[in-house]
């Protein structure tokens, strides 16, 4: 696994430095769904760089990423999930404050994961039998601070429609902070920054903060309490294990 | 003025290194107003030494400044106007994402302003007879971008209350970013990250902006789209003077 997990960490710096190389350039963006669902010419290449050197290295693992339906169930075998640009959106407007995500799942259960802050150059990588570090500063499991003293990363639509009560909570808090990319939050989460992160998001977009959340004491579960499904976009919340019951207090069911 | 803007320049960032040295150290936190309006040991420190500096310098000078009620009218005279820390919340729970604002007037009329990101290591400074620069970068004054291919940096409050319809201007753009500090935001505004700033603010936390700002095309006006008054904290816009027009479409009286 160890061999894996170095493999891992290597990919996804020649990832970052592949997309900073690129995205001088002028990039061809793609609406999704609608008009803020966005994707780039670079998130796809991403994607198929990353998927080809595992597909090199490790040809019977699967793959679950974001573009192109390329969806492989994390349940079933040896399973890479993969979000090639995390924030696409900061990514077209800010050519900042993005991040490449990458995990590895064996039936189910989380071996690794890695979260890539490519203009910050900070790669968190670990969970499982591994140490989470920022780079090479080892990260602390999480210590108690008391919600008045903390921050709580939020989705925008979220909070401006106070879902779940969600805006009596960041009330009891130092306040909200959006930053548009559920890979950059979840790694202030992990770091200490935010106490809490909230938001709709798919698969590929927790299953790395899951693995080393559960390593510092973190528990990534939908906004009523259930494990995500790893399968449809989904409201939920990474929290302090220790936290959950005092957040709970405030959302309304 | 050029030996001023030096001067300035060499002593924020002298601030800067200060901040860092002593920000390991456990803060001595007091609540101002409420228990989220904090002010720490560091942040009057910092100012003090500031201040001692400029004085020692420039004897006949004034200041206005957050902390310790040092106000000059920026109208009268040779004045500094000093953020010793913005972003406090910032500083105290992620120590990081704060900045150190600095500007000079001399009656009424804005010479230069500076922000310093201390955490980014990033200097922006410049206005008046000066360009603007980021670090050695020298921004570009604003170039025409559309609306639904923008970030709207917003006050929390502003947001979730829908100040002023804010939130059907954020609804035609492609989102809202809430980074907790005036000087970060408005910094990502001069350097095309975020395309306006929507806060409710004090003289220092708008003066330095303000002045790189006008050098760039933008404008930092009251909601209403008046001047601001220097004396009051206000609900002010930093956007795009060219894009002011469209902006005020959306806001409602």
């Amino acid at each position: 696994m160890k061999t894996k997990f170095n493999f891992a960490k290597e990919i996804i710096r020649e990832a970052g430095a592949f997309v900073k190389s690129h995205m001088i350039q002028e990039l061809d963006i793609e609406e999704k769904t609608r008009f803020d669902d966005l994707v780039t010419n670079l998130d796809k290449a991403t994607q198929d760089l990353v998927i080809g050197k595992i597909k090199q290295a490790y040809p019977d693992d699967h793959i679950m990423a974001e573009e192109n339906g390329v969806y492989h169930p994390v349940s079933d075998g040896h399973v890479w999930v993969l979000d090639p640009i995390d924030g696409t959106v900061n990514f077209i407007v800010q050519r900042d404050h993005f991040a490449i995500m990458l995990s590895y799942y064996e039936d189910g259960v989380g071996q690794f994961g890695l979260i890539y802050d490519v203009m910050g150059d900070t790669l968190y990588s670990g969970g499982g039998q591994f140490d989470v570090y920022a780079n090479d500063k080892k990260l602390q499991p999480y210590q108690d601070v008391l919600l008045n003293r903390s921050l709580i990363g939020c989705n925008a639509m979220m909070f401006a429609d106070d879902y779940h009560g969600i805006k009596e909570l960041v009330q009891q808090s130092l306040g909200v902070r959006i930053y548009g990319g559920a890979g950059i939050s979840m790694a202030y989460v992990l770091s200490g920054q935010l106490l809490a992160y909230f938001s709709h998001i798919q698969p590929w977009d927790y299953a790395a903060a899951k693995v080393m959340g559960e390593k510092l004491g973190y528990v990534l579960l939908t906004i009523d309490g259930k494990e995500p499904d790893f399968k449809t976009r989904q409201k939920v919340m990474f929290v302090p294990k220790a936290k959950l019951a005092t957040i709970q207090q405030y959302l309304k069911p």
